[in-house]
Parts: structure tokens; sequence; C-alpha cells
């Protein structure tokens, strides 16, 4: 392409600080070094992490950056010695990147690639600890490996996912993010069974990936935890079968759920990052072998705690990190089974904005009707 | 017998009130009700739970009791309906119930049975919610179903392990807790592979029977961490490889396991009981699958804590009891191990006492150089 090697200009949303609205800049975004990929990002959707980092509350935030992290896109071109991806693929950047060479990659335990994680948690590229993007010179943090909210970003080659090119980009951006780690929280992560009886706490898009990877996995009862009894109907549609709001009832919440399933649930979720709600999701498991993992991210300094009886009776306390699919190897299998109709992801779209109005995005998603706003950024 | 329908007035050891010394005293004991076992004790050894609720700290501790749950001895008499064990045989007392009907039991999942637990755990009998136990019409309490520190005890069918009567009883009487616990923590809860490393906290009799299922399952590595470096001598005859005492180190004993292990353990176990030693066992694991198992009892109310983002990036927390054995299935099997010598029993035993010197025995366990102190109770 023309841009080859080229330093582009384009249009990206900037946090200059935290809790400052963003800034539709001119970017200036230098060519992929070695090992790197440079993508045009056409479809971005928000997330709760970006919004957390934007927020300020997030010790390892530096600004200014560029956010975003749940996107596709297409290649415009590589660095040396990238074979994986060429101009032109159609691709989804991966915020976990999958090297398929390090100890984790290597274990066949984890989908949590270490190769690139120094680099990308203090929001620089690994080759040379330099930013791609800078606004006259100055340097602008990339942010999670990722930096989707910019018309263009450069992302390390082990955190770049190959997909079908036939695949609606303005639809499978989802799979960046959120709905993989609500199907994997289940699949991968808990490995739910036909016939178990599931909690999901929050019921925004995580958790209604959650419920419908229940679903699939043929849970007999998905009960659905959320102080907006709003959500509920829309639940229904991703598998949620009944509904339960902790505001009506005086027990704590962990109780009602243990009278309500003669004993507990065999598997919960906590799809909100709230540690109070975390140990209420452990706790409503039932005695001797229910399974509860945190899903949602907790604000930094916060802390779980529980009894250990809680434990020594057989509840086991687990996490999951983008529901423990290996980002490059998986991501296009979920591509594959979207467009297969195997798996939802139109349906999380209850928004569509532009880049330009990425701030009134930020706002729609604190309102309990926004799963997720995807932005056209090249329009 | 003779005995078989009538009291039977023997000794045992009471714990009028917490804190204060047993006291040997004639005990009447009733015959079996319905579904209940009579057996005379021969042999019994003290556990650190014994030692709990005598102390008092225990809010569910009952007194005036007999405590004791980790014994063999023969069957004096059965009462009605029970047909797997018959007077003669050689049992040992379970206090961990398995009635193969329960919901728990039927899931395959658990060791947990709930039967007699509502029962058990007040110090009484199902069937009519009272004591076998009464000195001069006073009824004394029971305790986790077993009160082994007595002569004679009763105990529900569904918490007697029928064993090969050739197996000496003053030795498996130790298969009664302490031991399968530990085992059962490496080859039950953990699931160690072969090559793993392990770190186990406390080297009393769990965390040594830790090690010893851990070097059977092939663990390549096994780091003892105890505050008393003497115990290391010992523990390398039970396969610990390394010896860690925080005590010799200025930072976190997390971090210190961490720098050791490039990364962290693949599996650790709590066996003292510390909630703060828990939490450090659960950091010291390795990000993208180390396991933490709680085996040790904590004192009541006290909790354990971490961030969510040890277990969001991929450690996973749990606990075990009986060290997950079924045990009137399993403790028969694990008395055959012993039998083919494919497990230790004797290397645990330190001290040799009787029941009358049941206080003396208590001191000693405090002391470092104690493991299992087995009291003949008919001398």
């Amino acid at each position: 392409m023309a841009t080859t090697g080229q330093f582009i200009t384009c249009k990206a949303a900037v946090a200059w600080e935290a809790n400052k609205p963003l800034v539709i800049e001119d970017v200036q975004v230098a060519p992929p070094q070695a090992g790197e990929v440079r993508i045009k990002i056409l479809f971005t959707a928000l997330c709760h992490t970006d919004a957390y980092t934007w927020s300020g509350k997030d010790p390892e935030g530096l600004f200014p950056c560029i956010l975003g992290h749940e996107a596709a896109g297409i290649v415009e071109s590589v660095g040396e010695g990238v074979t994986e991806v060429q101009p032109g693929d159609h691709v989804i950047p991966c915020y976990q990147a999958e090297c398929k060479e390090c100890k984790f990659c290597r274990s066949g335990k984890t989908n949590l690639c270490g190769k690139v994680r120094a680099a990308t948690g203090v929001g620089v590229m690994m080759s040379d600890r330099k930013s791609r993007f800078s606004i006259n010179g100055t340097p602008i943090y990339h942010f999670m490996g990722t930096s989707t909210f910019s018309q263009y970003t450069v992302v390390h080659d082990v955190s770049v996912a190959k997909i079908d090119p036939v695949a609606p980009l303005e639809k499978v951006c989802l799979l960046g993010c959120g709905v993989p780690t609500g199907l994997g929280a289940v699949w991968n992560t808990a490995k739910v069974e036909s016939g178990s009886i599931v909690a999901v706490f929050g019921l925004g898009t995580v958790g209604l990936a959650v419920a419908e990877g229940a679903k699939a996995a043929g849970a007999s009862r998905i009960i659905g935890i959320d102080i907006d009894s709003k959500k509920f109907d829309v639940a229904k549609n991703f598998g949620v079968t009944e509904f339960v709001n902790p505001k009506d009832h005086e027990k704590p919440i962990q109780q009602v759920l243990v009278d309500l399933t003669d004993g507990g649930v065999d598997y919960s979720f906590e799809c909100i990052g709230n540690v109070s709600v975390m140990r209420a999701a452990l706790e409503c498991c039932h005695k001797g072998w229910g399974t509860s993992v945190i899903v949602g991210v907790a604000a930094s300094g916060q802390e779980i705690s529980t009894r250990p009886f809680q434990l020594v009776t057989g509840r086991v306390w687990k996490g999951t990190a983008f529901g423990g699919f290996k980002s490059r190897s998986q991501v296009p299998w979920l591509v594959e089974k979207y467009m297969k109709k195997e798996i939802k992801v139109d349906e999380y779209i209850t928004h569509n904005l532009t880049l330009g109005e990425i701030n009134e995005a930020f706002d729609l998603m604190h309102e309990g009707g926004c799963l997720r706003c995807v932005l056209a950024t090249h329009v």
C-alpha cells in the first residue's frame, strides 16, 4: 500500500488525562517495526475496562493514551518477520496475546501468554519500549496492547487474530473481549455440565454471554441476579430462566439463592467487579462442589474475603481472563461459530455511533439499556 | 457378646469444660440403637482438632463431651438394621460419614456426606437426638460423631469403615484422620501431576502426608515451609526436597517462593490453619494455573483474603476435608495400601502412651518433635 513504511496521520480519540472528555485528534501512527502489525481499525466497541482506566482509578493507567480493546479491522502493513498475517487480512486485535512459545502458552493450562505483557502493561511496544503514536512529537501511550479508539493502530503480531474475511467487522468486533469472556468463563474455566444450576451476577454483556454459554452447555436453571429488574426481559433472550433482584430481599443474596436451589448453585459467575458480590457468588455455591468464577474486574486495592470453611467444605474459587480462550487460535473459531449462527453477537449491539461520538458512547454505557455500543471509525 | 444390649461402664477421658484437664471417668455407654454401632476402641491418636475444641475456641464445642476422632477398634455390638458390620469386625470410626444415598454421596463430586451431620454437629445421635454417654445420668456429648477417647463408643453405621482384621490397630488408627487428609489433598483435591512443583506449609502430620502424597504423585520439587527448622530432617523422609523457614527471609514468604520457582509453584497446601498463611499459599502459586488447597482448619470467625486479581490471573483456591476420601469406601483401601507398604503410617507415630496419660499426650502435641501420639485405651 502507499502508506507502507510511512507515518499515517489519522483520527484517534485521545485521553489526555483521567476523567476528562476524550478528544478527537490528528495522531501520527508510526510504521510497524519488526514483529508488529499496523491495522486499519474499522469498528470498535467500548468496554468497562476502558472506562475504568479512563476514570483514573486504575493505578497502572498512563496518560495521555489511546484507549480501546474490542475492535476489528484490516491489516494495513506488517513489520519485518511477520508471517502469519499480511496486508488486507481481516483481523481482531487481541489484548491477550498468544505467542505459542512462552512457558504459559506451552503449559496447556492457561491462555495468559506472557510474551509482550511487560511492554503492553506500560503502554509501549516491546522492541524499543516506545509508543508508535504521537502528536507533534509527543508520544501517546498504547493501552492493553490494542488502542483501538483510533483509525489506525500498531500491535504486536502475537496479538492479532486473523479471521474469515466474509465476517461482518461491524459485528465481530465484539469477539475481541466481552462476549468471549462470558462464553469462555462457562466453557473453559468452569466447564459447566448439562443439568447444572447456574447463577450469573450482573446482566451486562459479559453476564449475558455467561448465560448464553450456560444455556449452550445445557444448564437446567440459569438464575440472573441484578439490581436493575428491567434487565430481565432482555436476559431471557440470552438464556436466563429466573431473575432475582437483591433489593427485593432482606436476607443476604447468597442465602436467598441457597434457599432457592436446595443448598446452592453448581456454578456462579461474578460479572460486575464488585468484591462484595464476589463473596456472595462464592457463598451461594453448593457445599461439596459449587464453583465460583470471578469474571468482573475489581478496582485496584480491593480484596475478596470469605471464611476458609467455605472452601474446606468443597467450594472452589476461580477467575478467568478473556474466558480462558487462546486468542489467536480461538477468536477465529468464535467468528466461525458466529457465522454458523451458533453464538449470538448482533444481539449484544444496542447502539451504533461514530468515533467522533465516543464521549456520548461512554455516557450510554452507564445506562441500563445499553449493552454494547459499536463505533464506526472511518465515517 | 455378654454386653450386647446392656449398658457398658468403661473408662473415658471427659472434657468437663473448656481448657480444663481431661478427667478419666467411669462412663456409661448405652447400647446402640437402630442404625448404630458400639465399638470397643483399642487405640486412639490425638489431633489438633481435638485440642481446638477442647480449648474453647470452637463456638460449636459442647461440654461436657468426649473428644477424639482418630482411632481403631472392634465392633462390640450393632443396633437394629445394621448390616454392613457385625460384632468382631475390625473398624475405623470415621468423623466424615458416607451413607451412599444422600445428595452429596450420589453426586460423585464430594465426600461430604450430609446424612448424620445435623446430629453429629450438636453432639448427639440422629435417631433420638440424645447422647449414648452418661455419668450417673448426666449426659455427656459426643464429638464429631466418633468420641474415641473412650474404651467404648457408639457411632452411626454410616460412620464405620470395616478394615482388614490383620492390620495392626495400633498403627492404622492414624488412617482415621491426619494421614488420609494429607494424602487425599494431593491425590483427590489437587490431583497433582508428575513433574509438579509443590509447596507444603506446615510440617506436622498432615503436611508430611501431603509431602508423601506429592512424592508418590511424582512431584519434581516438594518445598516444605515451617518456622521450626528442626522439622526438616524428619520431613526429608516423607519426600520434602527443600526447606524454607519464613523467619530466615525479610521478603514475604510468597515472594520468596515465587523467586525460588521461576514464577511460583504448581500446587500449594496450607496445613496449619492460619489465615495469613492461607493467603501466602495462594499467592505463591504460579500465574495461569497454580492451585492452592486449604487443608488446615482456621479458628472460628477468621477470614481469608486476597486480591481478586490473583484468581482472575488463573490461580485456583480450594479446600479439602478428610482429603476428599469417601470414608467407608476408601479407608479400607488405605489400610490395604499400608499393608502393602505403599503408604507410611508407622513413621508418623512418635509417641505411645495410655488413655490415662491423655493430658500429657496433649502437652506433647504442642512440642515440635511430636507427630502423632497413640494412646492404648485398654491397659
